[in-house]
């Protein structure tokens, strides 16, 4: 696998565009990704039962229709909780979308057409710009790096930096490329939260294939991160495979499929951890990997109550090397396991250090903790001597910038 | 029932002292009630995996002990973490403490002595001083309501105030107090927190009475209050009943049943709400009331979930009328309920305003929201449409100062 500069348009016969229709005040906030043949496609979405309009849109078009060709994605605006209204405006993006698309020449109708949205709660989309932007936004689309990042960032909301990521792998005698982009920031918490995730492929799967893949992928990489524990209403992960690779078509038996598999979390956990590094005044990335426990389930519950503890968040913004934090997260887990068998360890560029060994606190230099714990970029080991099972986890601090974005993130 | 000024020794035959040993720097930090008689008792504890020494001393002590005669207490060092030093600490403390109230002619054995911590978590408890303020704290017990402030005071952490509370009731003809004093500030949580609560009364009700009502007045209570989240190694709540008001014993066949079980549940709430409004870095009281949902356990989980979720917080903290993130917390807090039938109202002493109608958004008037939202206390009202369910539940928002106090609370 080689990791190339790119994103949503690296695979071949995807093409893509953002432009700026006026739902946000000056940035870009409409994107438009299409593939010149019909795709396969799976989608991942959020288990809030208060879902937004183009989540049930995306939802049904995954459970009843064969292929798509495009995803249309607007930022500013959630439609969630929209009532009613918030289900026509839906359908009415995907029917301009086709419509826009067929004008120049790509043939599509308004169900080959995914719809995310994501920004403010609780207010109509402002579709008079959103009907403008549409008729505009596909007549440039392109397949260059340039395209992709324009798409990257009309999805973004209060994202600091676009999510992009791309990946060549060989199947067969073909190169295949897997790319992405995503948007995060707040509400990001395991089982999906703001987030938005998209994939495109030129690989050959089965609609059944990719969506087994998809679910187990979200598993080791959305589902891992956490930045406030908010699951929002408009969570979505979509994947796109068009087969334009010409490689043979993969599945569980193909001689490559672990390859492209590996690949394929590769790309998901990229983005996962670019959406927590950007998490909403976070300092600091933090990666809290739990090794010896029951099992992976396990291990992954105690890896995740660690990066979702406000305290232990709290703490690591102090850079306080408050171990007792995350023991106390990892006893509220759920996670089965013996406190008196567990070891803690921080590590960062400036080395490591144990702070708790088989359940007895380790005196230790709380100077060089501070020097390792001040790094952006800090890892906590824990250690619980219970089985084989290991997860990793990944969440940002708790910082004051956190409340200010979120004190007042309407105006 | 009858509002009180006073606190633990408010019912007859206890007493109480508290005082400086020096784990805090200057501030009291060692509390001990007494009863003249062996009471009958009852503990409701953390559901930690990881729990302190002196949890796992009481809950011994509950299952195992008849009666017991006192209750001490030490803030400024949790004793949690602190492997097989900490259980040997917790039982130096209970037996200095027997010694200590023997020698001032109350005869006591360790196992009649519950113990409680609170404070930083994985050090080991400073025995030598907390070994000589015991040996002090006995000299100077008072059944008098300065002897109350006092143990309240010394079972603060980062409170700011002392929450204290005492009713009285008739049962039969003899007049029947209860009393009680919490600390609580961070980490409070549904499910307990670090908040530790003690509860007397001159009642008399059977060991296997009381351990029932309390656990029914756990659930809404303290189980209805989130600060943070985060759910700690030491939350404790314990009730004395010495039965000395000479009254007849109650239990669920008495007369007076309900009147005892409406007031013992009062002082639970008084003090878990005091808790909430001094939630670190609280700058608002929050109530959150749910009806119309399912069940009453459906009722309690959303208005659990709308108070614990760090972005409604962080809107109440900007005084934002954001209510799409209240019916987001609903959406993914387990009960089921139809998204498209709640309604949503804010309301405080500046008057109420409708935001959501039958799952439609109401335009209002934002500067009418903001003039309700920007008081220090704020209800929102959850109508749901589904069943008779209700329930109530209390929190703060998140400000800046959380943030500050618990990005480096071991300093």
């Amino acid at each position: 696998m080689k990791i190339l500069e790119g994103g949503i348009t690296a695979a071949t016969g995807f093409s893509a565009n953002g432009i700026a229709c006026g739902l946000k005040k000056r940035k870009k906030d409409l994107a438009l990704v299409v593939s010149e043949q019909p795709c396969s496609f799976a989608g991942a979405f959020t288990t809030n039962l208060v879902k937004a309009a183009p989540v049930s849109w995306d939802q049904d078009l995954v459970k009843n229709q064969k292929t798509v060709k495009a995803i249309l994605i607007n930022s500013g605006n959630a439609n969630a909780c929209t009532g009613d209204q918030g289900i026509r405006d839906t359908h009415s993006m995907a029917s301009l979308a086709a419509a826009s698309l067929t004008s120049v020449d790509i043939p599509t109708t308004e169900r080959e057409v995914l719809v995310c949205s994501t920004g403010i709660i609780g207010l109509p989309l402002p579709m008079e710009k959103v009907e403008k932007g549409i008729a505009k936004i596909a007549k440039d689309l392109k397949a260059d790096r340039e395209a992709a990042q324009k798409a990257a960032q009309a999805i973004c909301t209060t994202d600091t930096f676009t999510k992009e990521v791309a990946v060549e792998l060989m199947i067969g005698d073909k190169p295949v490329r897997i790319g992405g982009m995503a948007k995060g920031s707040g509400m990001i918490h395991p089982n999906m939260a703001t987030m938005l995730s998209f994939i495109t492929t030129d690989a050959s799967l089965s609609k059944e294939s990719l969506q087994a893949l998809l679910g187990e992928s979200v598993i080791d990489s959305y589902n891992m991160i956490s930045v406030d524990g908010d699951t929002s209403t408009n969570d979505t992960v979509l994947v796109l495979a068009n087969a334009m690779s010409g490689s043979p078509q993969l599945d569980e038996q193909s001689p490559d499929w672990e390859s492209f598999k590996e690949a394929f979390l590769f790309v998901h956990t990229a983005l996962a951890k670019a959406i927590v590094r950007d998490g909403e005044g976070a300092g600091k990335f933090i990666e809290v990997t739990v090794t010896g426990a029951l099992d992976k389930a396990s291990a992954q519950a105690l890896a995740r109550s660690v990066v979702s503890s406000s305290l232990v968040k709290a703490a690591f913004f102090g850079s306080d090397a408050n171990w007792g934090r995350i023991l106390c997260a990892m006893g509220y887990s759920g996670a089965e396991f013996d406190p008196a068998k567990v070891s803690l360890s921080f590590k960062s560029e400036k080395g490591s250090i144990e702070v708790l060994s088989g359940g007895q606190p380790v005196g230790f230099d709380e100077k060089r903790a501070k020097t390792i714990l001040l790094e952006r970029e800090v890892e906590v080991h824990a250690k619980v001597g219970e089985g084989n099972g290991s997860g990793t986890a990944w969440g940002c601090d708790l910082s004051y910038e956190y409340v200010r974005i979120n004190g007042d993130y309407r105006s």
